[in-house]
């Protein structure tokens, strides 16, 4: 076949739909904006993956397997769109890598450029920066990974840890009016697992609302009852230093209705989703449009959110917002069917 | 091209995977219990789709034109599959209408059999059959579809009414665990509809968690700020019948931590999904796995919850878990898109 597709972005949504489209016999193209695939998942090494403990590699490894084993897709790494140009039905295409620029046509395009964490240095009430022991989301998943879960102050094992749900996310303060969509049930499966390995930590949780919605409840109901995770409605207002080394969480129990300080070894912030720098310039290079949060906006939310305003041109993945891995997945093979029929239809 | 695929369930997931697939010049055949197609939507008259109050007749609507707009798909109507069995890597599927059964070999199966709204009847505390004026969640879309909002008890419109979320979710009682997922967007949607049309009629909704998940958290900003819907948090333990033909919402305010006894004019039930009878049926038909909770299971979850345990039978929509239209049309087109990587495979 001579259809070529190009894909843009090679985290789970861009790696399945190119997996998706060599498996049909189309010529794909990837470029990569790192110097490796696998998306968040892999540069934030992602140890677990809600709702089944997967181990995340399982996932994504698989997925990178068959995009590099050859059979019709051509990466390009370290790589950027440097232009792009309608040329009727088709696209012309600059990728410009190390290696120099080269311009292709390709007869549609999937956008799947992802998201970016939300830093957390940016609401100074959290202090990520001024405390060691005030991580991040994506902090403890890799501390877990590399099996080097302690205090970063003193390099010993905490006795107790709280979780801050929405940091980046349900907040006009910082801009960002909507919820991230996976924090809550990232946030629960690693007190789990937090749990799980070290029984002598207490784990707490801090949170406006649980959002373990749909089969991801089971896991809000598994930390509470079976490893005893404390899940206390209240949003902290503010994080302090304490004695003896700790640091202090300080907020209302907006359920018991009292105010609380709470000195705490450790504190894990769970940063929400951003669509990030790379999507206002990838809108306005492809000239499709972008949404009053910084993601990229689908033509029609409900019968097609896997397509941007303009023919040829399809998106997939957590681009168009927060999303889980499993839904990214989905949607890239979405994005590869609405692309391929496309280039059918236009042969 | 000769390919036949089978498409069990003309639902907004079946739907767009029966006509992606004919876009490519697939035969399809798809097979639907009802007399119409749409599915729920259209069986309940779901009048506006979250999140952007589309006319879920124009989203439906098209599919169904495009299904029924010939182009390589013949739809069975009123008609159930009687037999199904494995012939190498193909299936010979016995399809029974009122015109008698027909037996076809099939390249490749998606199933789309959606779900079941949960019966609020089967929980006597919300006193459903007792009361006219407590209706649920689909009765309410079917009413505003009809122009027809008015107390059942007495044709008069009401001047408050409460809605209650999780009916039938996140409730061992009724033996549902899960979260329903949608129910809690699909509420604060109605509410903002009921304030816009009926300005004068008070709103409130009854809540443990608010899950607007993601980018539906705009909708429940607009409801507090731009219709003022009263959101109040807590669990209601009774409906019993109160003065002036009003019906009394008894339950615990955990937030203000007091308990109210409040007379409405009408009670709206958020009844969640359930997999339904079909489900266990389609489940040992096609020898296909069921999970826990009564809905088809997944391959893997994360790494592709578009497909069965069995190679060749894809999944897609409501049939796996709760799940929002735009997911099941999303669904729709990824399923499709394996099931003819699936087929291409075994040419």
């Amino acid at each position: 076949m001579s259809e070529n597709i190009l894909v843009i972005g090679g985290g789970p949504a861009g790696l399945n739909a190119a997996v998706m489209l060599s498996e049909l016999g189309v010529n794909v193209t990837l470029v990569e904006r790192d110097s490796f695939l696998g998306g968040n998942p892999k540069k934030f090494k992602y140890k677990f993956l809600f709702p089944d403990m997967q181990p995340a590699d399982n996932v994504i490894g698989e997925l990178i397997k068959k995009a590099e084993s050859g059979g019709g897709i051509k990466v390009y790494y370290s790589s950027e769109i440097s232009d792009f140009k309608e040329n009727g039905k088709k696209f012309d295409v600059t990728i410009k890598s190390a290696d120099g620029s080269e311009t292709k046509t390709f007869d549609s395009v999937i956008v799947a450029t992802g998201f970016e964490h939300f830093d957390p240095a940016r609401d100074a009430k959290y202090s990520y920066q001024l405390f060691d022991d005030v991580i991040d989301i994506k902090d403890l998943e890799r501390m877990m990974g590399e099996d080097n879960f302690v205090r970063p102050s003193n390099g010993k094992p905490p006795k107790n840890v709280a979780f801050i749900l929405c940091v980046g996310s349900r907040d006009r303060h910082v801009g960002n009016q909507y919820c991230s969509r996976v924090c809550c049930t990232v946030s629960v499966k690693q007190a789990i697992e937090l749990r799980e390995r070290f029984p002598d930590c207490e784990a707490y949780i801090f949170y406006m609302d649980i959002r373990t919605y749909g089969f991801y409840e089971d896991l809000y109901w598994k930390a509470m009852e079976e490893h005893d995770v404390q899940i206390v409605k209240g949003r902290i207002a503010e994080i302090t230093s304490g004695p003896d080394n700790t640091v202090i969480c300080k907020g209302e129990d907006t359920l018991l209705r009292g105010p609380f300080e709470i000195p705490f070894d450790m504190v894990v912030l769970a940063s929400g989703m951003e669509g990030g720098p790379q999507s206002p310039e990838i809108s306005s290079k492809l000239g499709i449009e972008l949404d009053e949060h910084g993601f990229l906006k689908p033509e029609n939310i409900t019968l097609s959110p896997f397509k941007s305003n303009k023919p040829g041109i399809f998106l997939a993945g957590a681009c168009t917002g927060p999303k889980a891995i499993s839904d990214s997945i989905t949607e890239g093979a979405a994005a590869a069917m609405n692309a391929y029929a496309y280039v059918i239809k236009n042969r």
